[in-house]
């Protein structure tokens, strides 16, 4: 056996009869294991090395057959995995078929609800508090939050109505001094404040230690408890926001000290109503380079655990929406950037780096910098907002009610649109084509490779009206298209006869593909056109294009319900087209985790399964002689 | 001149050199005005009658042709429309054509932003700041926020953001004591709190004294009051809160001590920073009925000014909600029923007496109310959650990522679906079957007629899926369709022969009358079919259709842009239709406010409109005689 402890944890029970240096042994353990098998399949490793005493707590105090464990984000559900019978699976996680890199239902009794997108756990735990008290349920209900997804404006919704319930919810704020990037906002100075106020720090522990010292008699004396801290409150003051907001605030505490917080949350059992626990842990904790760069280590991919990861320059497409928009923050003294905690990841580093002010950080809050974009476009000066595809969905009212509505100069740039891969389906920007195109007034392009992405956004920057870019995670070669045409029309890479692919975006790398084995091996030409404006649609292109072909293919890695496809063929419809026209998209259900090429075939738009889809529809062989 | 004072204020430079007693005068007028205006127009009347001393003042002491007020919701910016040159248009306020209910650019220089949403005042706000540093402007920015929306996400994300800038910003929170209906939520708490004491509020008063009295030399004496204050923060403690969250708090003040709070403006003017005001105002303030019953008077219709607003039972859709909820909760005893301070809108209102415990006001937090339905759902409970089409939008991401993700028994129970009115175009529900339509796993009704929304509701109560069904605003006579037949099933309502209309929701009834007209008139029988199921559709029966009929038109009052229109069309085209498929819908743009009939026809959804389409599609004369 590789793990003397672990090894031998294959369910929550098992951890009850182990003594405190072999908890102390296992914490270890568990650390070993996350670096080593992360360090072969990539993950969320940064987080999870902070919580291992937290989550060996957490499985001591509650018995989550029962009691439930909101995990705020989810990303930090690892060690839960491993101590709720998913060890041995582990080194699956993220892969296709394999373990979830989040909560999920159907992998495990103790997985109460799914998380992926921040700051849901407190509305999560509140309802099943609701009801909880209805059914009579006695169960215990903790919603675990990172300070990063606090800030959001869903936690605070939660936060808010939590403090005039009175339902029994124990939120742990797992504070580790970052979200993905630096935390932004009053909230967050204000943990900060009391993180680094000593005498507070002593002060709570020495609260905690009243709350125990209380003679135990049941509930009664935990309300003691609680008035003795109610009365000290005005003058310790830790908390105090909390406590204004009626969540009673313990803390802070060390989450890395599993006997206190085993105590601590032994103790917090006993008080009713809402209570917030503060615990102080490290991101990374345990592994060296994870510790002095957590940022880095936050979602990793493959690593030599010696070495730590290697940062490659890579050429991505976020890079180049960071390039591009240095050259126009040049040109353009006025104009703002925003981001929702997401700098790095959508490539705005360097740019805030050179322009700290023109840079904005709002923190985990997309609503906020949706209409906080709307605010600054308001005064004519364009606002650019980099955010992720699925995340984008949290300002999708801001959108249409603070941007469009009033026609203003935000672009929003879109990143991690279509299939992102490992996240799997929390995070697919699958939906943006059909929630964007639904907004009056919005502009949306989809480029179908970096150089293109770069022209787009310069060339958008002298609009005065909205306009969304959407492109996708990772590295992409170019198309080497070097003509400098009109990006509001479509773009023919390819003559063909009869057979028409438009595509969008990165499919049409798949389209071109497609079109030259089907040339190749079949002798039909394809045309492929590169559809990189989607609203409005280049109707003069596509009355060509319907006038001129038989068979009209769309293919996007967007949903089919309310994507491109649909809008093509409503103004198909319009042009009396007769010929046949085929939808190619990912379906109208949610799409699993797994690598994005195993996902394409899967969803039939790998270039190959295009090819066949072209076979299928044309009867093959008819067609083949036809056009021949 | 029926105002002495009021006719002479046609901007707000008329009101520097008013006397305070003339001051005076002119709030009772405008009063006067207000509830003579709103008696005849119908409108917001209590909060604007809340907000006269306040406005005022803001105008008195800001120049709003350069200083920036953002009117949170918008819905109290009356007085400013009446201060700002727009006195003689009054009359026609929310009328087609005339002034709107909310600020619009296109109105006035005056109105710096537009909304209707509420709780986007900080965000815009706090992006004009940024925008205004980047240019050097020196214009004042003030958020006018009520309490209701200071608890919404957004508002919270905002002041969050707010409170770690260095962002000169006065958010001025109009503490009326309720939203539309009760606050809820431990700020609204903590408000309440600050309130009633009355210790704080002369405390706080004489803080306002504190700041005055200093010397004024500029900045720097102001920073001295600000010091001064910071050091009696901890024990005087009002507003803590903020200022833990780094806004500086200065209140609460009465808002209708005009004097008062032209002099808190003024100071405040000279502090730097995120600052906010609390000002205590009463709605409905100097009208009787208003004062008494607040609730009842925030939006209103025509009225007698003597007799107040009658109170009419109507028969509207939200009522036959909540009366079959109210049978759904007799029989399930587990269930439970969600609204967002919208318990009177949706209908709730007897429900929520009945069963206090199973309806749960989370306050304006469409987010968390949804989120909170999944965690409900999550434990095997049906969860419904009542609220308006515009307003769900803010719950986008929540119904994607918390409710259908895992596929939980929430039903969206959607209230003002279609166009509403003299609300406009920050209200019309003319977006859901869209956004609706393209998230995975729902099942999505639009009932022609209530006792069919009865029967859908009934029947989908078993169901362990999300639904959402959405239904409009007001009246509607029902459709006597006896039947109790497959709700999962589209409905031929009238037999006809080459001509379809499916038609859905309320529209159903503009389709009967289009064909029994198309019938008296010109001998063309259509065939009317009520499409109650969006998704998924109704298949079997669409291929009847497309099998049989030559012409089929699709009839909804949502967005053509990927409304149901477009999915049929998706359909037909997968079944090879080839005959002649035309969507009637909403056009894909903002649509202004006015009465619904004036829209509808203006917008091809009156049955008039539906008739004459279906004339110039068929060619009129050619079908006409084929058919006969």
């Amino acid at each position: 056996m590789m793990y003397k402890i672990l090894d031998k944890i294959n369910s929550p029970k098992d951890l009850k009869n182990l003594k405190e240096e072999e908890i102390f042994l296992l914490a270890k353990e568990i650390r070993k294991f996350l670096i080593k098998n992360i360090s072969k399949s990539g993950g969320h490793l940064a987080s999870n090395l902070g919580v291992v005493e937290l989550t060996l707590a957490l499985h001591s105090v509650f018995d989550t057959k029962k009691d439930k464990i909101v995990f705020d984000v989810g990303h930090q559900s690892y060690v839960h995995k491993i101590l709720t019978g998913r060890r041995e699976k582990f080194g699956t996680i993220r892969q296709y078929e394999g373990l979830s890199g989040f909560p999920k239902r159907n992998e495990s009794e103790h997985d109460c609800f799914e998380t992926g997108h921040s700051s849901t756990s407190i509305s999560a735990a509140l309802g099943m508090a609701f009801a909880g008290d209805i059914k009579g349920d006695s169960n215990e209900i903790i919603a675990l939050i990172g300070d990063g997804a606090l800030t959001g404006g869903l936690a605070l919704e939660g936060l808010n109505h939590l403090g005039s319930s009175d339902a029994n919810l124990l939120v742990v704020l797992n504070d580790n001094e970052m979200s993905i990037c630096e935390n932004v906002g009053g909230l967050s100075d204000y943990l900060c404040n009391i993180r680094i106020n000593t005498v507070y720090r002593k002060l709570s522990k020495h609260m905690i230690d009243l709350v125990s010292s209380v003679p135990i008699v049941g509930v009664k004396a935990s309300q003691t408890a609680v008035k003795i801290k109610d009365g000290l409150k005005h003058i310790v003051m830790p908390g105090a926001l909390f406590d204004e907001m009626g969540v009673k605030y313990f803390g802070p505490i060390d989450g890395h000290d599993y006997k206190t917080l085993v105590r601590a949350l032994e103790e917090l059992k006993k008080i009713k109503g809402p209570k917030l626990l503060h615990v102080i842990t490290k991101k990374g904790k345990g592994y060296k380079f994870a510790e002095e760069d957590p940022s880095s280590y936050h979602g990793v991919g493959k690593f030599e655990i010696d070495k730590g990861v290697m940062k490659v320059k890579s050429e991505n497409y976020s890079q180049t929406v960071g390039e591009t928009l240095e050259d126009i923050f040049n040109d353009d003294t006025e104009c703002l950037a925003i981001t929702a905690a997401m700098a790095n990841g959508t490539g705005l580093e360097n740019l805030k780096i050179k322009y700290p002010k023109r840079v904005i950080d709002v923190g985990i809050a997309e609503g906020h910098a949706t209409t906080l974009a709307a605010g600054i476009a308001s005064t004519g000066t364009k606002a650019y907002f980099a955010v992720y595809s699925t995340f984008l969905q949290r300002g999708f009212d801001e959108i249409i009610h603070d941007v469009a509505l009033q026609n203003l100069p935000v672009t929003l740039l879109i990143d991690r649109a279509g299939l992102v891969g490992e996240d799997g389906e929390t995070h697919h920007g699958m939906f943006d084509l059909s929630y964007l195109n639904l907004i009056p007034n919005l502009t949306i392009f989809a480029p179908k490779d970096k150089s293109e992405l770069r022209r787009i956004i310069k060339q958008t920057h002298s609009l005065k009206t909205p306009v969304a870019i959407r492109y996708p995670r990772g590295n992409d070669l170019d198309i080497e298209s070097s003509k400098e045409d009109d990006i509001f029309k479509w773009e023919t890479l390819k003559k063909g006869t009869k057979i028409a692919i438009l595509a969008t975006g990165k499919m049409v790398h798949n389209a071109l593909k497609a079109s030259r084995e089907l040339e190749t091996e079949y002798n039909i030409r394809c045309e492929v056109v590169n559809s990189r404006i989607i609203k409005p649609l280049d109707i003069q292109t596509l009355e060509d294009i319907a006038r001129d072909f038989t068979h009209i293919f769309t293919l996007e890695d967007n949903s089919i319900a309310g994507g491109f496809g649909q809008i093509v063929l409503s103004e198909l419809n319009k042009l009396n087209f007769s010929g046949k026209a085929v939808n190619i998209a990912l379906p109208d259900s949610f799409i699993e985790h797994g690598s994005v090429d195993i996902l394409y075939d899967k969803y039939g738009l790998s270039s190959n399964k295009i090819k066949m889809k072209v076979l299928d529809t044309i009867g093959k062989t008819n067609l083949f002689e036809e056009i021949s």
